[in-house]
């Protein structure tokens, strides 16, 4: 059997981790790049809590380890690469490796710089992820640079869970009569049993993904010719244009646009230069466990 | 001593008090009219809790008792005009009266009313509040009507409190070279030490105020000919013109534009029918403990 030259002895095996707020997903791979299997847990945005990104970062490889079938042991001989949100928060960042974990290797770098790496096979490029949140990334001259994604409501223009905020903003006003009548704002409003000191309870304690589960509504509502639904898009497509934009201004040439709203609304920002990602953010996390000359976040 | 007619036997005060979210003042007058005393709390939003509003509300009355040199058992001879915020909402409605109070008499309603009755002289109209939050309100046709005022994040558009957020948002944007400089950029930024975890920390815990306190930066850097501050108090102005439009389209012929944020931006709204307030939201309270006629919030 050939060993990849940069693999040490110890290293039997690679693991990627790809950490959002609502998901962690793991994949494992053999010396010879061989799929041995994948695994899921809850989420590990390093500002849920280091403990808690911790045992879900864990929980994934685990779960991954059983598909693969693997020894506890195996843990030992792996070489992870972790991309986990908030990883761009320096004291996040610190606090998390300052913990002891299992993996004979490990190297920690954002989930939007996984993606990065996934997107362009481990060589240069700039992507912007708009899924529950958004935050763009420019990996260019060796060097990383971050737009956005420092969480809702603060940032994230762009994403899922603002998009859904407006949709509920301005069904209430349709619902007082200051905007024209909606389809979108009578089916929300419909949701909360029209009860409006309900959907203020609601708000008092929803989180971004609570926000962004109204976002579909919107995509729904303008298929059915809802205007209100098609100036919500229109906005949040010059909200994904204004952050593209700046990214090419500051020297990014191509720009993979990912994520469930990106995806979505790619089709009406085809004038710009995105390209088609090469892999996904898992792969991007075992390049970057391989590749020690990949720029780390915190040197 | 001539009396008010419709004033019963045991009442010898009248009591306005006009309670927010950051804020309670109650104002006591004597049968003649006369102002007796003044005083002031902390805030009285219903939805900060029932208990706390009601112990803000005696707070006040009692300060204002203090300036006025009343004994306590002058309570028990107050017929009292409650403009709270949140008494829109019917279970905060109910709650707070279901509560035992000192008061001959109570009546409840909101801040927005109580604004509207002093605004209008206890005449019909229309006001519109631009804050830390924003609310409108239309009286008209015995009927009242509000229109936005659900809170923040989810509604008041045009206040300070979503201002101060639009321009925390932008500045991170220029931070990350999305946007053009800014002063105002700059400056709130280094408000924070220019460290963005510390950003992200104090948005984590930010209430509705602390976002507020943002907007003075905004006018600030606009008079320093800051085009990000210029654009986002024109932002601000569209989204009240918004508001104002769609209660003239109700119906309402002039509107009373109040708060700091409306006071402000009213040179910039010079083409629609604003007016004057006649009186303040104290004395809104006033006229409605007086006038029974009135309409309730929830009948």
């Amino acid at each position: 059997m050939t060993k990849h030259p940069a693999l040490p002895d110890n290293i039997a095996y690679w693991v990627g981790v790809d950490g959002g707020g609502t998901h962690t997903r793991a994949r494992i791979r053999n010396q010879k790049g061989e799929l041995l299997g994948e695994g899921r847990a809850p989420g590990s945005n390093l500002e849920l809590g280091i403990d808690l990104a911790q045992r879900h970062v864990l929980g994934a490889v685990r779960d991954a380890m059983t598909a693969a079938q693997l020894p506890d042991s195996a843990l030992a001989r792996m070489s992870a690469g972790l991309a986990l949100a908030s990883a761009e928060l320096e004291s996040c960042y610190r606090d998390f490796l300052a913990q002891p974990l299992p993996f004979a290797e490990t190297r920690l770098t954002s989930d939007a710089f996984g993606a990065c790496l996934g997107a362009f096979g481990g060589g240069e490029g700039a992507i912007l992820i708009a899924g529950t949140g958004s935050v763009g990334l420019i990996f260019q001259g060796g060097r990383i640079r971050t737009c956005s994604g420092r969480g809702f409501p603060i940032s994230d223009l762009g994403s899922g869970a603002w998009l859904g905020l407006r949709a509920i903003q301005q069904s209430l006003l349709c619902h007082d009569g200051i905007l024209a009548p909606s389809l979108l704002a009578v089916r929300l409003l419909d949701h909360f049993g029209r009860d409006q000191a309900a959907l203020v309870r609601w708000a008092a304690q929803a989180i971004p993904a609570d926000y962004g589960r109204f976002a579909p509504w919107v995509f729904d509502a303008a298929t059915d010719e809802d205007s209100l639904a098609q100036a919500l898009l229109s906005e949040t497509r010059d909200q994904l244009e204004t952050l593209i934009g700046g990214m090419l201004a500051q020297g990014a040439s191509q720009v993979a646009l990912l994520g469930g709203i990106g995806e979505r609304l790619r089709p009406r920002l085809g004038h710009l230069p995105l390209v088609t990602p090469q892999a996904d953010a898992l792969e991007g996390a075992i390049l970057f466990a391989k590749r020690k000359e990949l720029p780390c976040l915190h040197p």
